[in-house]
């Protein structure tokens, strides 16, 4: 793990200070640092509904740690224990719809504890838990150290949405790819957009990396477009929600757009994500459910009401890259450049 | 003027009624509908800077009254009427830096003017305003008929900012066309992006069309190419702030990225604006001066603060989408398809 590195790398999402699940409350930030205490697996499952906790990697996190407390916490239960853990592995694999993570990390822990005793299972869920944390921390400085690798000297850089340490075990996927890339000198100047209608660039990108000091401007998601054109910009750097064996991607809404963009007008697309991202039962990005949220969050800012009253809205809050307009997959397992299904399976093994 | 379109047409946003000049205060839209009253030109010229009106043709048209305002008040200045007049109309010129149809009505009036008698000045430049508002509501209708003839039945269009009868002299430059397409049957579904950072699409064409009874979609910004990926969306239709002599567009920040997903998915992209918007002095769009205005309008919305503290911003509020991802410019002297140099020349005549 790179000493100079872990200097932008200070915050966390997820804690477990056993028997509690402490969640840096994200719909609070930045004007408030609070944790959610989470002491059952139906708070848990509630905080990923509401975001209390985002961003696929620490989803995935979060759900094998209330898998771990849901163990703790039925066994006790006697014979009953294995139907009502089963069904709270449900309960969590159901709180979102679109991020393989939290249905990766669920079965990962169910897969581990098969066959056990329940006293076994209390031990390896947590362990499990544990293990995809420091997996997933790992994993990022990976990424990051070849990723930023890609830059070259003075270039500028856009994200999307937040994918940093809020989002993931710490670091991030595609925040800590620029954070690697500051920390190299070969990033002269970061663009967040803001990521409407949840303002995760805003709110949370922004935030984290002022907590680093790392200079960063925000923009409008509409101007991505306008920096590239005027050569401000040489990469969008994002995350994924979700990788399909073909190397489409789902992630925030938003995402596509600058994929357009950066074609048009020659800027590089890098898609940083763990291999627990790729799922590689999902052939191609029109099979991927998007989640379509409630009006309201697009018909307000905020407190603000943007919109008259009794209007329409249509919120998709994920969109789908097509392969074809993505320069390079970051993964802690390699990197591959025009990312299609021959070259994922080859990484897949 | 169509029957039928005017059934769509009841929003004015500028009024002079003699001797004052009433706005619709565009700030304080959806929630209220107040309207600003300015009784001199300095008061004119603030309402514009402030974006108490906005929408280039708006612009222009509130400029006109403007002058004619100022003509009227110094009427009685005796030999220091036309320095001082002068003063007042450089003052309106200088209000708002990019749209072109601000100067182009100051320079209308000011030659309609050249070489009368004070009080002949007095009566032309009033006339004059008339006749530029009136001109544009023509312009408008024939542009909406125009354009809304290219669109193929069970259509889906998306539009960005505001460009309706809030933004012009009536019925609005795209939003006209959106208007005749809802009449003519061809137009199935109008998604409006949100604009950031103002929210022109959400406060002011979700209200706008609602007014008249059509249907309306408010989306993200970002949201645009992923309503063109699936077929969701046939035509882009903007407005202008300038068109450049080889047919590059400025428009509010957001147009260029819905341009270049269009072209990767192969939705039309049109751009409707009246012949006063044509810049035939400016070649090109990098030759256009793109306002930058303050980050503090992209770090929050209204009361609610989305950035952190003494977060930064980057906030250029117009793009310049080129000639070649335009499919086809709608004036009110004719269409074009995929404008150049030569065929916007011809069109000059």
């Amino acid at each position: 793990m790179s000493t100079e590195l872990s200097r932008f790398d200070h915050v966390r999402a997820v804690r477990f200070d056993d028997p509690v699940l402490l969640l840096l409350d994200q719909r609070r930030l930045p004007a408030e640092q609070v944790d959610l205490r989470c002491t059952n697996v139906a708070e848990v499952a509630q905080a990923i509904t509401d975001l209390v906790v985002r961003g696929a990697p620490a989803i995935g996190i979060t759900a094998a740690y209330g898998a771990a407390m849901a163990a703790q916490q039925r066994s006790g239960s006697g014979a009953d224990f294995f139907s009502a853990w089963d069904a709270d592995l449900s309960m969590l694999a159901a709180a979102r719809p679109t991020a393989v993570n939290l249905a990766w990390a669920i079965d990962r822990v169910r897969r581990a504890c098969a066959g056990l005793s329940v006293e076994d299972v209390v031990r390896v869920a947590r362990q499990t838990a544990d293990d995809i944390a420091r997996e997933d921390l790992a994993a990022n400085y990976a990424m990051a150290e070849m990723g930023a690798k890609l830059i070259a000297p003075s270039s500028g850089v856009l994200t999307h949405c937040n994918t940093g340490s809020l989002a993931t075990g710490g670091l991030g996927t595609a925040l800590g790819v620029v954070r690697a890339g500051v920390a190299a000198g070969s990033i002269d100047r970061v663009f967040a957009a803001e990521t409407r209608p949840w303002l995760q660039g805003a709110r949370l990108t922004l935030w984290e990396l002022m907590q680093d000091g790392i200079a960063v401007d925000l923009v409008a998601d509409g101007g991505g477009a306008w920096l590239m054109s005027q050569g401000k910009v040489q990469w969008v750097i994002v995350g994924a929600d979700r990788v399909c064996a073909n190397g489409d991607v789902a992630n925030k809404i938003g995402t596509l757009a600058h994929a357009c963009a950066a074609r048009q007008f020659g800027a590089k697309f890098m898609v940083v994500a763990p291999w627990s991202t790729v799922d590689m039962d999902t052939a191609s990005g029109d099979l991927i459910e998007i989640e379509q949220r409630d009006a309201a969050e697009l018909l307000a800012y905020g407190e603000s009401r943007a919109a008259p009253a009794n209007a329409s809205a249509y919120n998709p809050v994920f969109d789908v890259t097509p392969a074809e307009l993505v320069d390079v997959l970051v993964t802690e397992r390699g990197l591959i450049h025009a990312p299609d299904a021959a070259k994922i399976a080859l990484l897949a093994g």
